[in-house]
């Protein structure tokens, strides 16, 4: 099993979305769910370590794919640890499964369980300063005006701005529905309406009302 | 009286912090305080479009003189319009004493109406986000741990990393005692509990409970 100082190699040294704490966040998370629900703890902690560790640097070039070159990463590591092929398999399961966006879903128990974990830090009070950020380095405004039709599709009119209340309107705002555990459901609903609220309360304040 | 387009072009194109985004909504709310309580609303909205016009970029080199550079820039952009000197004086007190930090506190009452309305937008859902941002800006965590000694004196031990979450403990979760108009004390109480709740919930999840 990798350390949390091997790991910690592994990640940029400062990146306010995909950064270590993301990373320490989600592991600890990831344990607390897979107890809960009886996975493989070392199945779980391995895939929580690796799940970013190449390619997922906020606003790169690789990070559309880096489930893949994550998973590749994992298999060099757990190798290196004379892993055996199966685990190593199921480890790279849930590292390619742990994206709403990816082309695989979590089938494994771990694989839910780690989709979750990561999904519980999209929302709450890190999961509003992670997006937040996210704006930052895009150079976005927290706040643009929400188009008709991207309020049905999801796609922007020419000209619209993107902000993190689109992120919101679109996705953020349901992230609850898309969970798979029980246990993780448990604690995303505080952290779904905690996240609703910010996002309302940006609202209306953007919106200049008093 | 300058315009918003005239203003708009003093500011950098994008800055989270103190970008246009937030003169615009200083001016919209410094303009409802200023009806609200009687004050001179073109010395405010002349302050209000002028006061972070020179110097404010965030981490920017000349940020802790901003309000002296503004003050000059208003001076020389009112003059240009024509403004009796008495008038232009007024709109510099307000600039120059914008700021918590600096050596002139608002004596007049559109000085108050200014300094309350920046203060606003430093709580609620746009004074989370532009402290997140702030934090991003400087590569500081949302979050580190305080010290004992930090918690006292506002100073920190050698090696504490600084956070966002320092700068509620020390200044953030208490900006409503600074106010001074009864106008935006009144609209500072829901911002102030909605930015402490929101700092309370990032403290409980960089703790990891569950």
């Amino acid at each position: 099993m990798p350390t949390i100082e091997q790991a910690r190699a592994w990640y940029p040294e400062y990146d306010p979305v995909h950064g270590f704490d993301h990373i320490l966040r989600v592991l600890h998370m990831a344990e607390y769910i897979a107890k809960a629900e009886g996975a493989d703890l070392e199945i779980v902690r391995a895939a929580a370590l690796l799940h970013d560790a190449s390619g997922a640097e906020t606003g790169g070039e690789k990070r559309s794919e880096h489930q893949h070159h994550s998973a590749e990463f994992a298999k060099e590591i757990l190798r290196a640890e004379s892993w055996p092929p199966e685990r190593i398999a199921a480890v790279q399961h849930c590292i390619r499964a742990h994206r709403f966006r990816g082309d695989e879903a979590p089938q494994s128990l771990e694989a839910k369980v780690l989709f979750d974990a990561d999904k519980l830090d999209v929302i709450g009070a890190f999961g509003v300063a992670r997006t937040l950020a996210y704006d930052v380095v895009m150079h976005w405004p927290f706040h643009a005006a929400v188009s008709e039709q991207f309020l049905k599709t999801g796609i922007k009119v020419e000209g619209e701005t993107h902000s993190s209340y689109h992120e919101f309107i679109f996705k953020l705002g349901k992230i609850i529905d898309r969970l798979h555990t029980k246990t993780a459901k448990h604690i995303g609903e505080t952290r779904q309406t905690f996240l609703n609220d910010y996002f309302r309360q940006l609202d209306v304040e953007a919106r200049g009302e008093i």
